[in-house]
């Protein structure tokens, strides 16, 4: 049989972590009993919520054990099944990402219908990403037609998604991104009406510029200053959808937050954290609405792919550094 | 006629105001017209709101004028009525506090029920103080039974009530507050669940050691400090109904925000920011809760009485100070 490497958690990391907070393991790819499927994953998907996970602190989804194989999104191809609801060449998504190959008895992986899209899409677009860009504009935001929404990490998975979402339900959309590649692309390939570099021009100058009527919905994906030069230009009964605040996740004590929280009361925000997994009820309806953006052109899915497990950990690194445009991916 | 004195805005504090923020203007006393009607003023309210209109920033309501009478809640009584719906002995309610007398054509001013409770009532537990209480923690904070609320500046005006909603509603509430005597009050005579003096003990502890089952809803009256600590607590899917953070009133320069934000993401909490006067559909359900628990005896009102228009700038400044138990109103 092939080899399976797997990546696991050597230690955890204090501020950045680096390669040497992983560690690699192999085995042989085990043989599925009664009822198993094995599965060989060929992408798996690489997150801002994992470094989270790095740490010993509650949450949640508990912390990555040390030692032991990590956890996250993976789509893998069946190569043997005695299991009557799989078939070898079927597709399915998992939470057994870092890993090369898996055993499962058919809990927690699910079929994903490669009739409708790439299997990588169901780790991007189709999948969590998708989702979490639906939910958090849609449903935490509360868009009307020719509101202003205005996302940082807009050149990101969730971002560029939240952003093409914006359009489709006829708002004005403003982003942020870390280069000018990825502000050229929001804007010449997604649609985005605007969008800036902000390690070349302030944030609070870019959106006094760019947002001239106000923000109704922040689509908060950074956090630290992005947050403070939204608060300073959030209209009254504006939506902040707090889907993460990645500039914090690395430093090695708390750093201090907005000094402009007040304009909360005083504009009447509402800003509400959410996590994808609590709103279940509204996969079949992003899954119908997708699906159909997807096909007829309106929503376009971009990944950066990077290959081979032994590279997952960089995969991962690159991601927190902002080095992806769209969803990064690794290739198995 | 006698003598109406009026204060005014004689400057815009940076930092902290003083009394040399306030001018006194002193003119007679008009005649009503045709259809008007003369209220000699009983009390006014002076309220934290009030200090951010002393800058020259937009907010929800304009700025108070340079030189130019400050406004304000306060309850009066009609003294010369050329108004066939006022009536002299009558008491109305409006927003021309900071003067002893003035002349209003009917619009603006309210005639509210002496006989259910005294005119002040209507300027605390029964005008917009508890009103603010009331949609805050019942539409915003949504408790439910069994919940734990913590409630900020808990002696305050609006806190007070707050708590004693709180209960009613069959929540465990913990307040803050920054006197032993505020805090016995809460405790021994409002029914609190358990108060600390946040000058004498850590925020952070208070809370470890007073809400051992983290906090659901947290009625937001002081920002800063307590809003970090209060977030270190809060449990999943909890409620922040931010209606003040008088910490951050006075700094001359904004002062950075909690370094634990992300919690928001976390703990999927829902923050929002309120301003009564933009919930007047539920004014009937409040007058008619809050006459019935004052006439049961489930919620006692309790008012701080600074005597004198003159001594009006120093009330306003003794309750920045938090000098006030309850309600603080000026008598005129």
């Amino acid at each position: 049989m092939p080899n399976n490497r797997e990546v696991r958690l050597a230690s955890r990391p204090t501020g950045w972590p680096t390669e040497q907070n992983f560690e690699f393991a192999d085995s042989e790819v085990p043989e599925p009993g009664d009822g198993e499927v094995l599965v060989r994953n060929v992408f798996m998907s690489v997150d801002p919520y994992m470094r989270g996970r790095m740490n010993d602190v509650k949450s949640y989804t508990p912390p990555f054990a040390l030692h032991e194989t990590l956890q996250g999104g993976a789509v893998g191809r069946v190569e043997a099944s005695n299991n009557a609801s799989f078939s070898i060449g079927d597709y399915v998504s998992s939470n057994l990402g870092w890993r090369e190959w898996f055993i499962s008895d058919g809990r927690g992986i699910g079929k994903i219908d490669t009739t409708l899209a790439a299997p990588e899409a169901y780790l991007s677009v189709l999948g969590g990403t998708g989702f979490t860009a639906y939910v958090g504009l849609l449903d935490l935001g509360q868009p009307t037609p020719g509101e202003t929404i205005f996302v940082s990490a807009a050149a990101g998975a969730v971002g560029s998604i939240v952003g093409q979402i914006g359009k489709i339900v006829g708002c004005r959309v403003v982003g942020s991104a870390g280069s000018d590649a990825k502000v050229s692309w929001l804007r010449d390939e997604l649609g985005f009406d605007a969008a800036f570099n902000y390690k070349v021009e302030g944030i609070e100058d870019a959106l006094a510029r760019l947002c001239p009527d106000g923000i109704d919905v922040y689509f908060e994906n950074v956090g630290g200053d992005h947050l403070q030069a939204a608060l300073n230009h959030m209209n009254p009964f504006g939506r902040i959808a707090a889907c993460g605040m990645i500039s914090q996740y690395n430093n090695a004590t708390p750093q201090p937050g907005p000094n402009n929280l007040s304009a909360i009361v005083r504009q009447r925000l509402t800003i509400r954290g959410f996590i994808v997994s609590d709103h279940a009820d509204r996969r079949p309806d992003f899954v119908r609405d997708m699906s159909a953006w997807l096909s007829d052109g309106r929503v376009k899915d971009r990944v950066t792919i990077v290959e081979g497990i032994d590279n997952a950990p960089a995969a991962f690194l690159g991601l927190l550094r902002g080095e992806n445009i769209g969803k990064m991916l690794v290739k198995l």
